[in-house]
């Protein structure tokens, strides 16, 4: 196995920034809403921050995971907590601008992690989905679950539904000879276009009648 | 050590992917219940189908877990998902179904964790009562509170007890030059067993008077 | 990486047994707060007790980790499990007793999570400071979100800056030439003193105007 933090382009690695950054506003969102203090917002903050991503590399076995040996992961998430500390109030005005974050985080690491399969097993779709969906998606369970509320994936319209058809696009354009990084930025935007249309219209998948 | 995978007898994986399937049933109920949409459902299900054999994976150190590298898994949590989407309303009206496919699910990675750690460190109790309950319980942990209920584990009758008892019966068995193969059955079904017998005649152990 | 197992100094190790059965301890009240049976409450005062030193080996590679590897945690948080199971009525009248045992274990943890950084990485304050955090944060976190609260660290008064002001001492000291063992008490002595002193008179941080 090539060693997988060498193998991160320099492009994939501030994309991993950008994501860590939304999410971390995200956490940092909710512990406000739930009045912790300065501290207790960082540590949501960087939990959902880094959690999905930190999850995939204990499974496919990246230790320590890059967000302990790259210092600047927990650097963002540390300033952002502090950012929406004291930018809380102007903010929250915006409405769904927590969700927008999220849905940034979403298409960013289904991306991230799917790329990172790829660096590690190639062209596995299997591997490629499940490192795609854990990265993106476990962050955000963990800041509701902490929260004391369902985690959105499994009560929101398409969520991880979106992030499993930014990996197919992924999978088939990376399939068809289109390079890692040029096809992150397409991907990335149909997961995060995808949840924010989903949102706007209310678009479900079918749903079982209870 | 022994590589791990590949120790594994056919049985005992039988066994682990029937267990799986059990365990994902249970994840699929509960989010239908929640009005997951079906993505929604295909993740709580295949978290709490492999959930509790990846944290014995990881704690133990066979990375990729098994759940990862073989695609079996995944395949059948995500076929016990679509087949429950589809048959939720023919299964809910036999009450506590859910709980039997969880009683199910509870012997058979009982068996698997302790069979696992047997497999790796030999005739050690307290590794294999530790996999094994990790194993079995550690599932339905995380289906339970992503729904934001307390584990099952915390509050019912008989569960966590039920399977350290069969922990012992197949310690016990092993101890005395029984196969592995020839001691999974029935230490699946005493465990599976005692748990139903437990839920239907309310069994309990004791509770410190609050 | 020079072994972390047997670097540990034999003192370490004894406080890591003692933050096991304070935090072993808050787990197992919980649990009979929540009417667990005896099973129940030995499982959640083990994950009280160990989850948060399991995290933190297995985010740094320390695998199996050192709970795990030595039968005496188990047999530790075990043993705290079946005292409060007999003592509980006696204790509850002490108020508060629960965040008093929590406080210790939040002392001891960042201390021994700290100490392990050192051990490895040597004199990274990131590391130190991560895994100090970590350790000592894990196993509530867990406790409180299975028996469905918010986590303690979200909502109350000093709590993960309690833990952090240690490791800021912890840091300055060894960088100061003081040995890890000398260091150690000041140290925890601190965290939990500052624990107390913050429930005790209701400090708190600053918290964003919602």
């Amino acid at each position: 196995m090539a060693d997988p933090v060498l193998s991160v382009p320099l492009f994939i690695e501030l994309l991993d920034l950008l994501g860590t950054a939304a999410f971390a506003a995200t956490g940092a969102f909710k512990a406000v809403e739930h009045k912790s203090d300065i501290v207790g917002i960082i540590v949501l903050a960087s939990i959902t921050g880094v959690a999905g991503g930190m999850l995939r590399d204990m499974i496919f076995g990246r230790i320590p995971p890059v967000a302990i040996a790259n210092p600047l992961y927990v650097a963002i998430t540390i300033g952002m907590a502090i950012a929406i500390f004291f930018l809380y109030k102007s903010f929250k005005q915006y409405e769904g601008i927590v969700l927008m974050f999220d849905a940034v985080g979403l298409g960013v690491f289904t991306v991230i992690g799917a790329s990172f399969a790829y660096g590690v097993y190639g062209l596995n779709f299997l591997a490629m989905a499940f490192a795609g969906i854990v990265t993106a998606v476990g962050g955000g369970i963990l800041r509701d679950v902490f929260v004391n509320e369902i985690p959105i994936v499994f009560v929101k319209e398409l969520y991880a539904s979106a992030s499993f058809v930014g990996v197919v696009a992924f999978f088939g354009m990376l399939a068809a000879g289109v390079s890692v990084n040029l096809a992150a930025i397409p991907c990335i935007a149909l997961v995060t276009g995808l949840r924010m249309l989903a949102m706007r219209y209310n678009w479900n998948l079918p749903r079982p009648k209870v």
